[in-house]
């Protein structure tokens, strides 16, 4: 788990710690990966890139400034990281993940548990887009999840997929464990995991709603086919959104990388229903008080970033969803 | 829903504003309560005690001045509140509650949504416990839940459980939707709503543990019989909380008002398990990126305050074991 790169506050796990050893000297259960590319979580970015106006030297300082100081790419305002891409450099002896030197990876748990360290100051960097180009080294533990990045994929698809791979796997999961007719509205649904959990829902049976925050993405959803029914709402405002979806439905899953928006997923799902977050702006008592003071009936899910498989189901729907993959090359080009 | 009390930000509902309007002339379909007491949720109360040093007269002014600022208790820190009892004064020709003038009542949502306004300074407080004697008004609104107090239990009493009814209400579920023999840990077992999720664990046929955090709770969690087992750990210490829980349980209950116990009880449950969070201080993306970084497939659940009957399920159990109601009457007296 990685207990011994933690150095401070001691006793924590990895992803707890504030400051962890990146040094990139292994231990016999551990593998160094030469890193290439990092991705940062939308919520990190984009708080990043408000709060300096869109100046990309600055954002680019802050960032090489966190990873400096706390061995990790964790942003301390929004708690949230993002992943890497890399080559495989060192195995330890005792690695259990089953890799070897040369092999193309994504790392599939949190760079804020990721010990990391840069060498080029992330000078390739504009500091205007989550993606990252880099040098340097991460460590990986032996309870890491890791992906081998798919051959009929750029990596840098494969990334942006495997950033988000556990929002659809858990939406096909709980999509399946309710029975008769299930509906799903997806906040944010021309996003990366928005319709991805899109394309879950619907070959899990669902009959799928996607709320959106203009025309421009109703018309892109629209046009791929994405979703059943498409609608424009603001998805802070909660009336908005109850209206937008009408109906209240089975499943709502939360994909919008803003504050505020707790309250309008619980209103528009129907008691008995569930309510998974997957944005990492999710405020827990806002949630937890705001479902009690609507008196809603509904289950809660923080959105898992773990499932089994969930690398591979996500890959698996870009591969079989042409509108998907468009989406995500068009997310991936225009940075 | 209340939205007519939003002053700031428009749009958003009570709870999600930063001020309310609590002046006390009601709608056609709203209630007003005369305040005789608040409870503050323990995590604001904790927050505020340890900010002030302890110093009571801080603590009520600055409980005080939330309260006039933002026209409800609501922690701008911790975003929790609390609740609170008092006697119907008037109510709206179109209220759906259900009430008369005269009925003693407990506000089931939160302080953090509920137009509260107090005319006495608060000063029959000293500021040192979490129950407020308190005058004023409160206001419902249609959607708002309420309980009528129960004749054999003190006002005091009832509120500290109605405080924490969704706990147990939750737990029982969960506990039964699992085939088979069910195992539950409840960290922190020996408060309020930990006590309650123990006896709603056992009952609904789970054999249960209690996680608590030294050996005068431990003694006092024995002496009442709550559980079946009884281990001490640091809830804020993943390996200790593992360690104490043994053998991964299939549901964990978080009951422990710090920050820092995400991470603990994803790893003291199995996979396939469930955790359940129910403290007001838990960090949405320390559980979320947690669980993906230990690569555990378990379920996380926001604890919603809000399950159907949990009122009367919370006192029922109460009143059916000695232990549970021990311990609440010695936390009300304690105070």
């Amino acid at each position: 788990m990685g207990l011994r790169r933690v150095l401070e506050p001691a006793g924590v796990l990895p992803q707890a710690a504030w400051r962890l050893d990146a040094s990139p000297e292994i231990a016999a259960d551990e593998v160094r990966i030469a890193v290439r590319r990092l991705n940062l979580d939308a919520a990190s970015f984009r708080q990043l890139a408000e709060k300096h106006g869109g100046d990309g030297a600055k954002v680019r300082a802050e960032v090489a400034g966190i990873i400096e100081t706390r061995g990790k790419m964790h942003n301390p305002v929004t708690g949230s990281g993002g992943m890497l891409i890399g080559v495989v450099e060192e195995v330890g002896s005792e690695s259990p993940l089953g890799l070897k030197p040369g092999d193309r990876v994504a790392t599939l748990v949190s760079l804020t548990l990721t010990p990391l360290r840069i060498t080029d100051g992330l000078q390739q960097w504009d500091g205007k887009s989550e993606q990252i180009p880099a040098e340097g080294t991460a460590i990986l533990f032996g309870r890491s999840v890791v992906g081998v990045l798919p051959e009929d994929l750029e990596p840098e698809l494969a990334l942006a997929v495997y950033d988000v791979c556990g929002a659809p796997a858990l939406t096909d999961r709980i999509v399946r464990e309710y029975d008769g007719e299930v509906t799903v509205a997806v906040l944010g649904g021309a996003g990366k995991s928005g319709s991805l959990s899109l394309a879950a829902a619907r070959l899990a049976g669902a009959r799928t709603t996607a709320i959106v925050r203009d025309e421009t993405e109703a018309a892109a959803v629209r046009q791929g086919g994405l979703a059943d029914a498409v609608a424009v709402a603001d998805a802070r405002n909660p009336v908005a959104v109850a209206e937008a979806v009408g109906e209240p439905v089975t499943i709502t899953v939360v994909c919008v990388d803003v504050p505020g928006c707790e309250h309008g997923a619980i209103l528009a799902t129907a008691p008995g229903g569930t309510v998974i977050f997957f944005s990492m702006a999710t405020s827990f008592p806002a949630a937890a008080l705001g479902a009690e003071g609507l008196a809603a009936d509904v289950t809660m899910l923080i959105g898992n970033g773990f499932v089994p498989g969930h690398a591979e189901f996500a890959v698996d729907l870009v591969r079989r969803v042409p509108a998907v993959r468009q989406l995500f090359e068009s997310r991936v080009a225009g940075h």
